[in-house]
């Protein structure tokens, strides 16, 4: 089955907003095993979308356009698509009472005359309630031919598609697609790739995408089958190998896992207290853990000390360890996760002092990071040489702050 | 001049990344005063890449085509591209001294065969040298017609867009385009569009277009003219007018200036050094003021205050104030503003604290944020209900606490 998507919407073609649906959307359809060959962005003008709509509907069989749903008179997608499947509009009561009621509880004192529009749906269409907003999702189907209209902003597209538009499609599909995440740090994606180039040019079924992330390798293993028994057999033995290879560089196997979540996990599974000793990261370590709902039980507190004179007062870092070493050194970054643990008498302190740029500083290059991880009496320091401008070396730093944190507490527990 | 965006990449398809270039492009050519009706996104697929781009040169002026200039066999751009526009591939010198030149500084030993491909161009294209990899830029012009070939990783494609492909667009516009960016945080979006009504209806030169980002609004006011001065003529009264509808609200007119770089800015200019005290937003607004270089000036330490223990030893906030207001109340807020400019003899500090959520507090809701500034032996609280998930909520947090911190100096030094 072939799916392709088009987006509406001028704010696109001007770059006002990043396209994020049509990725959302594109491996929701890859998840699902269909094919897609085209994704198609036009604008709030009824004749090219019409045009547009027409040549998906020839290429291919499934057409989902999003945006276009609003209530003013530039949004078509709705009519454009009832003029070119051959179906007229007419009011749906539910849809009429949702908008009265969605109504009630806002701001407005009057519903504006212009979303009663929103209750106008295609004769035959199957209407999806939509549950963040007026606009309903509407599945068209004429000659074989399916369109599938979804709202523009992603808080409420989401929503529609997972829970009514991913069933439905599902169902159309006579093949069993399931698929396993497993995500890595500590290796480049050229360094995994090469490391499962055997497996990937091996395999049509299940296959293995790799997507890079900052400091972090995500893969997916996708299986193929008829029913969803199959499917799982298919995938077991490459996901256990492929955990074999990376051992301890997975992090999680988890779809929605963050790296911060599966700190936060193996830190309550060890009821182990952390804190953060920040130099050039500024806080983004401990803002990544608080990311985490229910950090409070594993983090109380963390300190941005920026200048030497914090790093002393806070960390009790010595003064001429600073004078000798200098501030980005390892040995000032291990009396920052010392002084971290001391000060605060958590289990486990995170350090990390280096050289975000864009200036470096005397002979130390821009780029240069030292992350100190202190756990059970021992610390472990590493020395990293980040490329990028001052955000990607502080957000490469983040990362593999976590990650050390995460292997100092593996390498302690055995786990 | 019509202009088509064509991305070239089986992984945008699969969904495996977001298609950020297309927003950067399709922003510089509404800057540069283009139309554009289409953007398309194919495949690494010979057939259907040709065939979108016989579409793409019959319909528009200029196509402009990213991904596909690599050097493996599914790399097709070029050679599509040439066989389209009836052009014969050749070697370059020049490109093949630059591979040459990029591998001697590369960890490779040899230089891969495959990337010799990489020095052939159609015949009289013009080449744009590209400084961050292996694959030039082209520009292909026949019949009134022009194609521009860029490389995939913005990292390449941005500084050629930038320097050589900008101005040969800028040069065959007849037209000179201006813009002027306005960015304002307070009010939202639809706020802000009602206030412009009359000045967005009434005037077609210049435009004026919102921005809707969290918790700030931008606004672009372009003009078209037959040369600058003219142009910089439009632009005057409106962006005169603008600034003093929204006054204080406005944070910069700069185009590259975030809020914190406006903050950073004001705090220099009066010789301030500013402190943090977080609680729910957990070290994310001291992580903002780092992402200012230069930000050692004015920032040397920060506190990220998760528990109650943390408030009172850190912050010295009142047992008794935990205890009959709470940890998310007007006076804690106020308290651990206090306490960060007691700790740490900074001239100013920002202080936090919130429900982010997922679970609400007692009676307290998700939401319910207050942000404190101290400055000069005055404090400001100000209670904030947000919507959104957790990361939705502490991110207009910070947003909204670094204005709070930019109108306490504004307000102070009536400047």
């Amino acid at each position: 089955m072939v799916v392709e998507l088009v987006s509406v919407g001028t704010e696109l073609l001007l770059g006002n907003i990043v396209n994020t649906n049509t990725q959302y959307l594109a491996e929701k359809c890859a998840l699902l095993g269909l094919s897609m060959y085209h994704q198609v962005t036009v604008g709030d003008n009824r004749e090219r979308l019409s045009q547009v709509l027409k040549t998906a509907l020839d290429r291919s069989d499934v057409v989902i356009l999003t945006g276009g749903l609003g209530p003013t008179e530039d949004d078509l997608t709705k009519e454009v698509c009832a003029e070119v499947m051959g179906s007229s509009l007419e009011e749906d009561d539910h849809t009429r009472d949702l908008i009265t009621e969605y109504f009630k509880n806002s701001i407005y004192k009057e519903i504006p005359d212009n979303n009663w529009k929103q209750a106008l749906v295609p004769q035959g269409a199957k209407v999806l309630e939509n549950h963040n907003g007026t606009a309903p999702g509407l599945i068209l189907e004429k000659d074989g031919k399916t369109a599938i209209l979804l709202p523009g902003p992603p808080g409420e597209l989401k929503p529609l598609f997972e829970e009514q538009v991913f069933p439905y499609l599902q169902e159309r599909q006579p093949e069993v697609i399931r698929s396993q995440m497993i995500k890595l740090c500590g290796q480049g994606e050229s360094q995994v790739e090469d490391k499962l180039l055997d497996l990937i040019n091996g395999q049509s079924n299940p296959t293995i995408a790799t997507y890079a992330k900052t400091a972090e390798v995500h893969l997916r293993i996708t299986a193929k089958a008829s029913n969803e028994e199959e499917a799982k057999e298919l995938l077991k033995p490459v996901v256990k190998e492929i955990k074999n290879r990376f051992g301890n560089d997975v992090f999680t196997t988890k779809e929605e896992e963050t790296i911060e979540m599966a700190v936060v996990r193996l830190l309550k599974k060890h009821e182990l207290t952390v804190t953060t000793a920040e130099s050039c990261t500024g806080g983004l370590i401990s803002g990544r853990i608080v990311n985490v709902s229910g950090a409070s039980e594993v983090f109380r507190e963390g300190f941005v000390t920026y200048s030497n004179k914090a790093k002393r007062k806070r960390l009790n870092v010595n003064k001429s360890t600073l004078k000798q070493y200098g501030a980005v050194s390892k040995q000032t970054a291990k009396e920052m996760a010392l002084g971290g643990v001391f000060a605060t008498g958590a289990d486990v302190c995170i350090a990390v002092t280096g050289i975000a740029g864009p200036i470096s500083e005397g002979e130390k290059p821009v780029g240069l990071v030292y992350i100190a991880c202190y756990l059970k009496d021992k610390v472990k320091v590493e020395e990293y040489h980040f490329k990028g401008n001052r955000e990607k070396i502080r957000e490469q730093s983040v990362v593999k702050a976590l990650d050390l944190l995460r292997r100092s507490i593996l390498s302690n527990y055995n786990t």
